[in-house]
């Protein structure tokens, strides 16, 4: 008898048989005697469709009309889930954000949360019925329609728990929890049963996809229980919770990322306030700058590295060619070809010896080392990414990750996903 | 300087395209000095494209619910619109219903409007934007989303045409005006320069869709002036207002309707209450009885016909299978061959034999006459439909609407739409 928030991506709501599939487990959810809030994603692609609409338009867009219009993505999935349990035979009751009580600031197209007023659910829930609530929308002190940002849904699914006073928040995808290492890669990775929102917050903002960085922090911040599971199976997946064991493992996971390009500047001169200049104008230009590498300088001159999004790469140049006169440095080289492989643990703190361990399980199979960044919980190591798969499973056996099996393909493709939907659960 | 209310149906806004143009049209009304506001459908086939959604997920979706759905397709179109008013430099704001102060009974899906509010609006005005409200969508008071049925953007837009005071209501679609009959049928059919309330009631209701019955209630009944004309030309259209002539034209123009079909049931014992049986088992079952034709009794026993609309006959003879035993009639018959074609004019009033002229004018052109309807300002007559177009043709000549110039085609398909506004005005 437990109260759950239960999240469905838009995968899991592309089409109306998926649509119906989900409003069933949310019902089997329901006889099992939960009571249950679901919080639904846009469709498919609904999201990306509606941003084209609005590129052919304007191609800078107000931002509170393009909040007004992605928002109509989760409007549609929640009242077709809505019809779709009541189909089932039971009451449910679609929310806005606005209905929910998602109340945001007034940053349109990427709104943080600052309330949650929990009252119409928890009267719906009271009447019986099965609410459905919009992801990813808010409404700021005008009355005017936000949005989150992508991925924003995972967010609201997490503050509507926490508002409503859930046990869990159930985050339903297609991949059935967090590994040690991303099981296409390592193939010996182990499904984790639990990891703490520290080590979560890392892995996520290293490369691991499977929750939004965003939802973590707040869980975090509020002590929501997330449960990271399949939205095509009943196993149990992944807890991310507080702490409670006594001792950590060293090393809860290994993430890795490819789609970051390193970029050296290259002869700068070793005086105050020529790394501020780089990095202010790269911020200016809202350039995500990922690690900073900077070696020690040798006769007064010095190099600068630092990683970022790909995307980011034509802002990150166009700054750079500006700045680099100004800075009278020599000139600027770009690598595409890099990963960065992260080891990620809490009990990383307490372990002296990790990156030693790891510095030298790479070099006894000649991966070499690019950069390296650090924090207490994280060790981030850039390599060619020709070398990437090769340094993830020798760190996963050199940190005793490898589980006894060897792993099954479980990421699907869209396909394989209609199809197992279609045969039901 | 005047304050426009400027609606734009599906087809206008059907493409990012025509949403530009649309746009353009908006900014030279204001260029020119108007102030404007402007209502909009949802693009093209969206509604029945959500119609189709609901329908493979529920058979009988919650009606709540299906507002919400359907709300969001005017909600896509006005986003768009705004931004592509402020593509072209000028302030523009988008309004849900809910926002634009259209408040509704709780009647989903076809809701009625009791309130407009519209302080939003004006303010917006006043500020210099161009204000761009959702059609076909209000709020109900306990503040869920209600939809005003099929066609409501037309009276979305006498609503707030209404509520801000506005100069004019110019309903813009893909024909250019009122005339004094179908120009496809009657090549001689003139454009009407002015119509009024009455007789635009009246020909709407007997077959000429241009604009929305309702609509034209509510601007009769609150004096709002509508201007029906072409999206893809300048010229002037058809303005629908109070009457201001001091002596009416007897006819004002000719409708004709192929879209009902005519049933007779005969052998009913001529007994008080046969005939309230049979009607109030009709509306018990949804059907839209237009015409009701009792012949003469003779020997005791009489005929009985009507006419409803073709898509409401499966469930006339569902009423009638079950009605017929119980008032012990003898058979019913169905004519689906038939065209009901009306004269409709202010004037008719005051202006005896116009039943005997349109009689006689048929009966020289050896066209017979099925069944008869009047009111005080129409006179409908059932024809075979194989006669109708001869029907039409034949009484507009004879009661002097023949225009002197033959009518070129102004009934656009969708492509020719398209190329129209593609090219831009």
């Amino acid at each position: 008898m437990a109260l759950i928030v239960a999240k469905f991506g838009g995968t899991s709501v592309a089409s109306p048989e998926r649509i119906k599939n989900v409003a069933k487990r949310l019902v089997k959810m329901r006889q099992r005697g939960d009571r249950v809030v679901a919080v639904v994603s846009a469709m498919g692609k609904t999201t990306d469709e509606l941003v084209g609409l609005a590129a052919a338009i304007n191609d800078n867009p107000p931002l509170r009309e393009l909040d007004r219009l992605l928002s109509t993505g989760e409007q549609v999935s929640m009242a077709l889930l809505a019809m779709a349990i009541e189909a089932l035979g039971y009451k449910a009751m679609s929310f806005t954000g606005r209905q929910a009580g998602i109340e945001t600031n007034g940053t349109h197209n990427k709104a943080k949360i600052v309330k949650v007023h929990n009252e119409r659910i928890m009267e719906a829930l009271a009447c019986g019925y099965l609410p459905v609530v919009a992801g990813f929308q808010g409404i700021d002190e005008n009355g005017d329609i936000t949005t989150l940002g992508r991925g924003g849904s995972d967010t609201t699914a997490v503050a509507v728990a926490w508002g409503i006073g859930a046990d869990v928040c159930e985050i339903y995808s297609d991949v059935d929890g967090i590994y040690s290492a991303d099981p296409r890669v390592a193939p010996r990775a182990r499904k984790l049963a639990q990891v703490s929102y520290d080590d979560m917050l890392e892995l996520s903002s290293s490369g691991a996809g499977v929750l939004q960085s965003r939802a973590v922090e707040f869980a975090r911040k509020w002590k929501v229980v997330i449960h990271s599971r399949s939205a095509f199976t009943e196993a149990e997946g992944t807890y991310i919770k507080e702490d409670s064991q006594m001792e950590e493992a060293v090393i809860t996971g290994i993430a890795h990322d490819t789609s970051e390009v390193k970029v050296t500047i290259r002869g700068v001169p070793d005086s105050t306030g020529v790394a501020a200049k780089v990095f202010s104008g790269l911020a200016a230009n809202a350039v995500s700058v990922d690690m900073i590498i900077q070696n020690i300088s040798e006769d007064g001159f010095t190099d600068i590295s630092f990683t970022c999004p790909e995307g980011d790469l034509s802002k990150a140049v166009d700054t750079l060619e500006r700045v680099l006169p100004e800075i009278k440095a020599r000139e600027f080289v770009v690598d595409k070809d890099i990963a960065k492989v992260s080891l990620v643990g809490t009990g990383m703190k307490s372990s002296p010896g990790v990156a030693a361990r790891a510095f030298s399980t790479l070099g006894e199979h000649q991966i070499n080392i690019l950069a390296i960044s650090t924090s207490p919980i994280r060790l981030s190591i850039v390599v060619d990414s020709a070398q990437a798969t090769q340094a993830v499973q020798v760190l996963h056996t050199a940190f005793g990750l490898d589980s006894d099996s060897v792993f099954e393909e479980t990421q699907l493709s869209a396909e394989e996903i209609a199809a197992k939907m279609a045969k039901g659960r």
